[in-house]
């Protein structure tokens, strides 16, 4: 018996950079987080301590700094795409880079009546997601959105279920259905129009968790990843991880109140967890996108 | 010498509840977070731990959860304002009841292209605060709001500052200026409109900070504050507190490219925190307001 | 009416060092975190962007990095001390510094059988703290803790308390009590042996805390005070919050099972805050301690 | 083409519990937090909303409540295979149940000069995890930790690497290194002394961390799977994730002073991340472990 190394990776997490660009007097900003992911010949470095294959993470953040000035950013799948590209190419150690960005959405200031041309008020929380893999030959796009929290108040029900001795459940035709999505969709193509795709994978992702009438969380998380694969053609599958944040009817019986649904309990844990995969039938395999 | 009990409150914190009202079919929904702290008669709970007392923190939350059933919320500081009225009157040992209230805000969905009558999505991470404070006699409003995160690519300098042997700083004339501002106002009045003070104090909040140039984070504060005080006549003094949350423009130069203001680094920690009240010099005693 | 500049303080915020010293191969680490406040003369900033008095907060960090080189840190509270009065003294335009340290507690680790001259593992997430606050002729010193989380599984009682209509709470003899201390005390006198101050009082406040028969969370909490105060003569008060972080015993009978406090579901939210203040009938005035 | 349903499962996440048990007058405390996946037949209730396979999640969580009082909690690897297993054999639509459990650990409190029989003080931030994965035929077991936090002030250097046109880091022949642990261990068996060789595994990779000279964070990870693998016979594989924490010497040169690697600035982001397998070339095929 040997004792070996087996897969491995390292890279610089969380560069989190803000680019500004300028057209006249206008500004725009992008503000994004990026983490680098590099695998390859590294067993020297693992075993003996011979780094002379290992690109330093301080140089992966410089080289993260200088493409966000060498060109616009650009949706964040494109400058992913630059970054993993650039690792895989000059560096013959390096067989897969993996580039992760966030990117947090910033809304303009209006103000005296109209768009201010440099202030900027963080939008929501949600963020959105690439997860980009290049090897020498190939390139997988994995885009997303995380923090995207939703709520019907009504809509929802939940009834069927098999019941055995640790069932306490009462069945329910009317509840709160609340989730903050994680949505992750690979696309089957290596180009896309990257900037719409998100924006209508997103809106079909929230209608659908709108429109669907419910009878399980599982059964909304299939509708929203059916909507997402409909909306746009270029996606293979879809991955949503959703959080059921359950509200509980407060009982207010004991104070000679009724509550129709009207006043809830938002509970931090425990929470149910529903995670599913949607896909096309005919999809590409994912090869090394996740 | 003897050991004695001085100032102390008790209540129960963070009763996170959501109310759903309904107009026909339209739903409307408040997101609550409600901490409630009580003063008084309580020396022998702590010396002998005598309770007959002391209001259980369960019983708070209980009826926080009543008086959400027994009326609409409406704006948080009403709520506030019947719920501390409700401990200082029906308990004698009730002294002085603070309610605190973070409100958290949500967006109707568009979906099929309309307003859904029951389906919503988070909306910022900003949050709407109001701390009420009632005594037998008198009451006090302090609203406020939390992560409102704004940030300036432009039109922002800081030079001028002394220098000593610890000063490495380079002066500016053009630097990202960017905060969370934690705000909370205090009314001179009992009775306002609310909703429309809260409004229009947020507006002047985020209008000042892109409109003013700022020489000084400080300079901005007080911009703020003024502009704040300037919209509503029934604030008496608004304090803010103002992270700096550092962008420092990233040095590209051994890269052989210039950065002008393009590519910054966000910088977590260390950040600079400003702090400051802007009053009316005829402002009435704050009371037990804060 | 005018508006006016109230109180107001700024500083550079979260200094997150470590300081290494070696005697012969044996090193020792210190871990700390350093906030400042100045306040003062800077009314001009605010007003009118002039920063002629504003000592920039990046200075503020050099010189906490600086003062860390020049002496070793030893105890934060004489850190803080050296930091603060050189602020007040060396800045005629500053009357007020304020510096809080948060210590992260390290242990050496052992290897091979023998403690480790130079590695070291995170203890637990409790913190040691501080804030002096100095001006030109006083100084104040508050130590305290943060995160010291404590538990019983017995010898914890809650009854005879007042009932209403929403009162729903069952008296109990027996619960869990469990904690998450902040405690923050002031000393009388400037000088003190604070590395034995705080061992000694940390462990009064834990002894205290297990050593109670405690019929309500603000009885054990006049008891952590009674013990710090009576462990160290030089405390003049003591500021105690504790939430009260609740374990509810699980309704199993429905699963044919009895629980006879054994088995606990641990809450997140809502929780009891109970906050007191023990001290000395002849305590010095705070002045700015706190 | 068609929309099909990919894998997913869905289950109770966080289940936080404290378990109590006792000899005659002394506790003892079990401090855990479950979290359930269930996978198996569920298509109907995803794709019709059919929900008469779906185990609800709420009674997953009164199962796990259930379990903790039927028997002692004992080992987390115990008590997850005892719950899974329970899944897989008692729903027939449940064909595979992987539980999560994290544990938090306590020490007793000394008091009045001995061990106080039920009060208790929480220990490091530090977890014990395992995860259990079981389906009809076969069970695996994967233990680990996570939130070690290890620092080491001297023994490690940085030099060697390759160089680009973004490569500006100095070589280092002395640097600190500090990480953050999270390690999971595959057992090769289903029976294993699971607390002894937790601590033994823990162990080895602490002195390995502190015993090797580091060359690179690479190299200290190999060193620390590699003992872990020596330590227990059992360990089929490892898998290491270390943030590199960058501790980075201030420079003190514009002040006049030399700093010889005793003042460091702690950054938080980015940071690097290195993570990587050690494994038994001999080690039987993970499964479903992972």
């Amino acid at each position: 018996m040997t004792i070996v190394l087996g897969d491995n990776q390292y890279g610089k997490a969380e560069t989190h950079l803000v680019r500004v660009t300028r057209v006249g007097e206008t500004h725009d900003i992008k503000d994004i987080n990026v983490s680098i992911a590099l695998a390859g010949d590294f067993d020297a470095s693992h075993v003996e301590g011979d780094n002379s294959n290992v690109v330093p993470t301080d140089t992966q953040k410089n080289t993260v700094f200088a493409y966000a000035k060498e060109a616009p950013v650009g949706e964040i799948e494109d400058f992913g795409l630059r970054l993993a590209r650039h690792f895989v190419d000059d560096f013959v150690a390096v067989r897969r880079a993996r580039v992760t960005i966030e990117e947090y959405p910033w809304a303009r200031i209006n103000a005296a009546g109209q768009p201010h041309p440099h202030a900027f008020m963080r939008g929501s929380s949600e963020k959105r997601l690439v997860t980009v893999t290049c090897t020498g030959d190939d390139a997988w796009v994995v885009s997303g959105l995380s923090d995207l929290v939703l709520l019907k108040s009504t809509g929802s029900e939940f009834w069927g279920y098999p019941r055995d001795r640790y069932t306490t459940l009462e069945e329910t035709r009317d509840r709160v259905l609340a989730t903050a999505v994680v949505a992750r969709w690979r696309y089957a193509l290596p180009k896309v129009d990257w900037g719409a795709a998100f924006a209508q994978t997103r809106s079909a992702l929230i209608e659908a968790f709108a429109l669907k009438h419910s009878l399980a969380l599982q059964q909304t998380l299939f509708a929203m990843g059916e909507a997402a694969l409909k909306a746009r053609p270029e996606i293979a599958e879809i991955r949503l991880a959703l959080p059921n944040k359950h509200h509980f009817v407060v009982d207010l019986s004991p104070f000679g109140l009724e509550n129709d649904s009207e006043v809830f309990y938002a509970a931090d844990r425990p929470y149910g967890l529903i995670e599913g995969t949607v896909m096309r039938d005919d999809a590409p395999e994912p090869g090394l996108a996740w």
